[in-house]
């Protein structure tokens, strides 16, 4: 499949090992662009964001004349660190300024790992010239990059998209590492993404916003949120084609484009969760707007009587609808319409059960039932009125494996 | 223990098994006061109340000439079963007042067991004569009852309180049985409080608002809120003394042992959390106002992450922290500091160990924070700020029976 991979034109990748994490297992990665990008980003909104995320945000609210570079460690998430890690982190984005030939403030930083604890940076400085010797701008660098910002990430997680615009054919590719899925200490979802578009810094903004809402904010392993979380998108521009400004058709393409990519990555961590045994997507619908909506999904894909109700194979439906009660969202009990099957990738076709009619449970098969709940993709829809609100969630179950990992001390 | 069990004048209990449950294991209760109550009840928030509970907020709204009784079976929820459950919920009711020969309207209703399916009833009508002839005014009725309103409880919750008011001794004596712990199906926090104090109508009720979000309100097992949950405080004035009306002196006297009760009855219910092995309480204090620290509290009280890490005995302040920083509430990162110790009931004395301060990890003996954060009970004290704000909340591990518990299959 990796033949397939059709990587943005002038974006460059590394990824090496300098030390931080132990047994020489790749912990530092670069992404390059020699041309300047302009950038999309989102952060965390925990009040204990990490260095790397407050270094960034101040970069970007500078308005930086271009973006080069990014710099990404895991095994230290360089958080509750106070001035010392702000320090690290501009360090580390200094390192590959200098390196590169770069102007200053022209790359971003991001870490995943370890809280509380200082950054080597000493070994990160050291391995500068190791890394950029490793750029390359094929797929065995892309994965490298991809491979070395892993914490508790059983496989690198990637995705690529491809469209024409006009006469020109824009590459989108991105890269994640796990989300929600804490290791002791080893937070955080990151995801970089990058493409040959060209975009105004408007549109690269709401352009990741927008995919990010429909895709990273929609999923839920265990419903904490990191100190680190962060999306980047880098758009250098050398596809040629039109300039994408926001709200205009080519936007709209891009948009809809960089949304499925965000979405494949997004699905991608879901499955890859701590102990997931299964994965499931809960569709919300009928309610008055989509944020009443994505309440309900919200409660039910993090409540969790409802997961490990999905790992134990039962058909609980009352789990569900208790969750949406006490979700906060308005609307009439009376009206729940209750459907579950399999999930859309489910390798057996199985044809939705009706289990709730009216807000009252309808006499159904209770070995099709639990058939369904068996599957490792399970698809859940209520429908809770006649609204136009809808959201979907993906989540996965909470299982043993779940408790031992987080539960495991962490040296 | 049992030999300083103060009951209440006035009021008599039973507990027998009628067969909703399997095995002829106890499953109804009734608590009866010959001479009328005056009541306050708080009750579940979820939009799926069951339909005891919208029977006996119906009931309370008309405000009732007096109640004199309360009837619990536990095994099915009566939830989720529409008009049919409306009807059974007022069948049970005035099974009893029939029975007893009570006016209408002067019984409440309570349930607890598996959601969406029908009570059977029959049984509890033609179990009502061998019911009211178990009622005894001695502690082996109080069991009795405390027992048959039992599901996954592994053994009874109750407490009682006494104090002087003027001349007069006042009693208050209360049983609770388990919450969160939702049991495939089976919901809910149930309390019953009976006292020979003389309240008004509105003095009951706040009095047992104000009791409820100090205790009840303050615990989390799994953070999933029933369709059943139930607080009643029945006062039947037998004890003579003043006339206890809202806003006076005797009023504030009354409500510290309501308080100290409910609280009592809320620990336990934390105690024997489905597959707890830890106590844990959770102080927060020094923000801009009650609100926003129990926020804190609560999302620390119900991160998974935080749970599985006590667990394990693992020392994880950064997942306290991030917590903290994802609630939402409003404060200074740098003003953190957090100490933790073996809980106010722990067999050995700890002194409390400092691991974070103005919002940075403290060099601090790993061991040492290991060995608190062993113990059966712990005490997590997070300063954020020089606030007024202060809010305690009650919570237990997650661990690998809670995950088995809840993910068995429901038959």
């Amino acid at each position: 499949m990796f033949d397939h991979l059709h990587l943005p034109r002038g974006f460059s990748f590394a990824g090496i090992s300098c030390g931080i994490k132990a047994q020489g297992r790749p912990d530092l990665a670069l992404i390059f662009s020699e041309t300047p990008t302009t950038v999309g980003a989102v952060f965390t909104k925990n009040r204990y964001a990490a260095a790397p995320v407050q270094y960034d945000r101040a970069l970007l609210a500078a308005k930086p004349d271009g973006v080069h570079a990014v710099i990404i460690n895991s095994g230290n998430a360089n958080a509750v660190t106070g001035s010392v890690g702000l320090t690290n982190a501009r360090l580390m984005a200094e390192a590959v300024e200098r390196m590169l030939g770069l102007t200053p403030q022209s790359t971003l930083v991001m870490s995943t790992g370890v809280i509380g604890v200082q950054l080597p940076i000493a070994r990160i400085q050291e391995a500068m010239p190791t890394l950029v010797q490793a750029l390359r701008a094929d797929k065995d660098g892309f994965f490298a990059a991809a491979q070395a910002m892993m914490t508790t990430d059983t496989h690198p997680k990637w995705a690529t998209e491809q469209i024409r615009l006009q006469d020109a054919t824009i590459h989108i590719a991105g890269m994640s590492k796990g989300a929600g899925m804490i290791h002791p200490n080893m937070a955080t979802m990151l995801s970089v993404i990058v493409t040959d578009a060209q975009l105004t810094p408007e549109a690269a903004q709401l352009a990741m916003q927008r995919a990010a809402d429909a895709s990273f904010n929609r999923i839920s392993v265990d419903g904490d949120t990191s100190t680190n979380d962060t999306a980047a998108l880098l758009a250098n521009g050398l596809a040629g084609g039109p300039l994408i400004t926001s709200h205009t058709p080519e936007f709209g393409a891009f948009l809809a484009a960089l949304t499925q990519l965000s979405t494949k990555l997004a699905q991608a961590i879901v499955r890859d969760g701590e102990g997931a045994t299964k994965f499931v997507t809960v569709q919300i619908s009928g309610l008055a707007d989509d944020q009443a909506a994505h309440q309900v999904a919200n409660a039910i894909a993090t409540s969790p009587l409802v997961k490990t109700a999905i790992y134990g194979g039962d058909a609980n439906w009352g789990r569900i609808l208790a969750a949406a009660g006490y979700s906060g969202a308005p609307f009439e009990p009376e009206s729940a319409e209750l459907w579950i099957t399999g999930g859309p990738n489910s390798t057996s076709f199985l044809p939705r059960l009706h289990l709730v009619s009216q807000g009252m449970p309808l006499e159904y098969d209770e070995d099709q039932a639990a058939h369904r709940f068996a599957q490792p993709e399970l698809l859940i829809e209520l429908q809770l009125g006649a609204g136009p609100g809808r959201a979907t969630m993906w989540t996965c179950d909470l299982s043993h494996e779940y408790v031992t990992i987080n539960g495991e001390y962490r040296t």
